[in-house]
């Protein structure tokens, strides 16, 4: 006969039960010997029951057996709830325990490599991961499980509901030259010749677009042999989506009702919609950054114009080699010590600026380290540009533009941070729009797509490809959450002639095309529609959703950071005959 | 400004639009110049629309650009929804048609290297792989994804409903010996080591009950680099689920459920639950196979006892020789000619047996080859025994009984196609239970696993594993449908020390354990819940739903038999710093 190991589970237990007979499995998460009676608290994925062992109701054996019962021990347990004499209100079972009349241990437990039950003590990580198993029953990597599945069911089902199709692409894909370094699988039935595992499947979606599906999706596993950051993995997933005949006025609001059934199934937040849009130029121009986190004000000011009529020489020096002056005002910030300014003068040190200049207003006054060199009459001028208001602090900085920015951009997280101006409970996504199409490579003197040489220009700009490249927009796009990019994606060209005006401007001869892109430039000629698509980053999702900075939080069997999984030791060393059968040879 | 594709697609056109001002786009399917008129049928993923261009109600240019227009182009049109004069009743939008107004070629068409709207032309296989995003136009592979997405989004909801958690688990996993062919990753961070694709998710999956998740499922992605067969890929899919604390008296309702959901939402085919259940040696009995066909009854008869009484050599030889006499009843087979029996006999003369032989029911008489060796008083026994009603016809084979078995089941199927007993409307489930254990091996005479080590035996036989082992029934399982197998899977073992004595039965030296079993076989010892689990062949599913042979005809971006993506030409040759990098060299 198969056993039965529960009727209901150990986060079931409730006052209603109060007299029912129960079964109930799981793992012996503490045990108590009082001499007179055991107590256990038997603990399953779905909570903890506190099970009593008492010579007054349970069986002498069963009480005996009781005694020998380890941590982690597996067991099933036979009785009756009834209330408890002194409740726990910690736990939604509190109220209640079980009298133990039958017991049967499933499987015993050798002694773990660090103690499950007791929260406090954090293994090293490295055990962590050796022991995966038993990590997950600590108790916080599956609830981040569970928040990852309901991400996908609701981004499954978000997209479905808009008659996209969650399409499944090839594992054993096509090596390429582009983009990272490719993950080689060597074959076996053509030695000598390699597939590669995915680093997206963005060439796969568009010939679906090709193919006329019109509307796809997939949660997919994409590959990269990269040196690993702490917040990347050398497999990662996205929610990747490609549409066609569209533009971004269809696709992202798709994007944006995705998002939101994700955050109010999975945090009950509702994310307002339509998303704020801004442009790469103004979004640089406002944060310093392309990825900016708008839970908090602080954007950056130019003050460019004031600083030429100042006599500082930091600035003209600055202005005279075509830099700019810009930056910030720390609301409040007055306050701040001489040594607190230091700090930040030393980050932006450590950024190759030589100093950091500081403006404040108190009572009314203008103060700091630049004022000497402001005209009296210009005061009200900075104190105006930079917004300021009684109590604040403003900070200037002089440089080229581009590290300007990244400075200040630095600076402003910074701030936030060190004065908590962020309200962890908001999130604020933005959709940062018209990136350049081109940039300069200054060292090969040539042209370079921004993202990748299938973007497409803006609609507007096509007519300035070749008269003025570098000012051509792109459709491509990012979606930032928080000061994440949650999502990069953009109209691709579908068009087979535009698309040889850009390889041309890229300086690809026809050789290289083919070499590079081959079948799918092909396949551009048979009559593609416009499409458009992005990726939305699902660990990063994840790891928001559950306010985690650790990427292997979120991920069921994450490997270290050098690319090795600890708990099964992979990579490991093969046989000589299996790599015979590959023909291949390590070359040591 | 952003340019609109469309306000309706191909498909949605009705009466109750006419007079309705639309834009539309898709591929130019065919285009007819009629002199003073030029009519196109312009197609997308949902539907064929009529677009006329008249000199009458479009514009010149319009008029005169509509004459160019080749097949395959895309194109967005603008215009208004007419009643047409002469409707189209063979689809959906043949009522009505669009007056063209405005002309805008989105991306013009090579001629491809088939045509797409001539249906009745199917082109060689191996060009519709290499143009996989022309064949889909052709509109028989998209619907396929299409009930492929509604299988798996099925089998998702029905599972998260019952508290499963969808955990996705490593692409690059660990090289194992056991089990069919890995494919090898090379890593580059550790050189002269290598990940492995996984063959299945199954030892993540038992670390996850071990974790405690208690309840998971994933869709996975499986590698084996087999030879492959006509209904192989390299990579294929699985519904793959386990589930802790539990039997097969709770997993196969869940499994029952799940297909349920995925026939109704897929084929409105309601499936009886729960599904008939046998052991797999009565169902070897009674079909000769574990995997029967049970739209058509024609169950294999056991006749040894009556062939003792015959006088006929053949019978006597093989039951002295330890072998069986068994058969089936043909309803409606006496009208099969001599040269019909022919070719069964060839069929049953392929598989080696020497004769078939046969008796037939006919106005009362019995006739057939063997009739003069059997007793005029035994007739009727041998027409119960097969069951023969007037007009029937029955086969008789001698011989081993695995072998006969073989047979049977191989003349079963053949003669239910060639009389069309299969009734294609029905689909007939089955669980087929109670596997051996252990088989044993001849030539090595030692005991080998049926499945895989890692299985429970029958919970009633675990007392016989050391004094009777081949007779102990072990808690693996197969679920079939329409001859099928769907699924296979297994109660596990979660006791070490039955896992100890299993390993020992089976031969495995301390050594050879570690060797193979590793940190799995350490992971036991922690407290290991009792599990079962599957996994559903997800592209047999889909296959059975479309009612496909072919692999290729369910998956998005298949593989030739020679394992090769004639599309993107993978796999491919990598450069000489590739593998430099990854420390291989070719072995040629």
């Amino acid at each position: 006969m198969a056993p039965v190991f529960r009727t209901m589970t150990c986060g079931e237990v409730r006052p209603t039960h109060d007299g029912q007979h129960v079964i109930l499995s799981g793992w012996v998460h503490r045990s108590r010997n009082l001499g007179s009676m055991v107590f256990i608290d038997l603990r399953d994925r779905y909570g903890i029951t506190q099970v009593i062992f008492d010579p007054q109701y349970s069986p002498q054996d069963v009480y005996e057996q009781s005694k020998d019962l380890g941590n982690e021990f597996v067991v099933t347990i036979e009785g009756d709830v009834v209330m408890r004499q002194s409740p726990n209100a910690k736990i939604p079972t509190g109220l209640v325990e079980v009298r133990a009349q039958k017991l049967s241990v499933l499987s015993e437990a050798a002694v773990p490599p660090f103690p499950i039950a007791d929260v406090t003590i954090e293994p090293h990580e490295e055990l962590r991961l050796k022991y995966r198993y038993l990590d997950m029953r600590k108790g916080t990597i599956i609830p981040n499980l569970i928040i990852r599945h309901k991400t996908m069911q609701a981004a499954r089902a978000a997209l479905s509901e808009e008659g996209f199709t969650d399409v499944t692409t090839p594992v054993l894909s096509k090596a390429t030259p582009e983009g990272s370094r490719d993950y080689l699988v060597p074959s076996r039935v053509h030695p000598g010749q390699f597939y590669a595992l995915p680093q997206s499947p963005q060439m796969y979606k568009q010939l679906l677009m090709m193919g006329g599906l019109d509307r796809y999706f997939q949660i997919a596993t994409c590959c990269r042999d990269e040196d690993l950051r702490a917040d990347r993995q050398p497999e990662f997933h996205q929610i990747d989506i490609e549409m066609s005949f569209a533009t971004r006025e269809q696709l992202f609001p798709v994007a944006e009702r995705v998002l939101q059934r994700v955050f109010r199934e999975c945090r009950g937040v509702e994310l307002k919609t339509p998303f704020r849009q801004v442009t790469y130029r103004e979004c640089m121009d406002r944060f310093g950054s392309d990825k900016p986190d708008l839970r908090f004000a602080m954007e950056l000011v130019n003050a460019t114009d004031l600083a030429k009529k100042t006599s500082f020489s930091a600035f003209s020096e600055a202005i005279s080699g075509q830099g700019e002056i810009r930056g910030l005002t720390l609301k409040g910030g007055a306050s701040l010590s001489r040594k607190g300014i230091d700090e930040y003068q030393q980050l932006v040190a450590q950024l190759s600026f030589k100093g950091l200049a500081w403006l404040r207003l108190q009572d009314g006054v203008l103060q700091g380290s630049i004022l000497k060199f402001i005209d009296t009459q210009d005061h009200a001028a900075w104190i105006e540009r930079f917004a300021m208001a009684d109590g604040d602090l403003s900070f200037i900085l002089a440089g080229p533009k581009k590290r300007l920015l990244q400075a200040l951009d630095q600076l402003r997280r910074r701030l936030a941070k060190d004065h908590n101006l962020i309200d962890t409970s908001r999130y604020e996504p933005l959709w940062v729009i018209d990136f350049p199409l081109f940039s300069w490579n200054e060292e090969e003197h040539r042209l370079e797509s921004e993202n990748h040489p299938f973007t497409s220009p803006h609609f507007d700009d096509i007519d300035f490809l070749e008269k003025d490249p570098l000012s051509v927009r792109s459709l491509g796009y990012d979606l930032v959450l928080n000061g994440y990019e949650l999502s990069s994606g953009s109209q691709r060209i579908h068009d087979s002639r535009l698309q040889d005006r850009i390889f041309h401007l890229l300086g690809y001869t026809e050789e290289e095309r083919l070499l590079r892109f081959g079948f799918f430039v092909e396949a551009l000629t048979y009559g593609t529609p416009p499409h458009i698509g992005m990726a939305l980053g699902l660990d990063r999702i994840v790891m928001i959703l559950t306010g985690t900075e650790n990427i292997r939080d979120v991920v069921a069997f994450p490997k270290n950071q050098r690319a090795v999984d600890l708990m099964t030791v992979a990579p490991s060393e093969v046989s000589r005959e299996q790599l015979k059968e590959l023909g291949i040879m390590l070359e040591i």
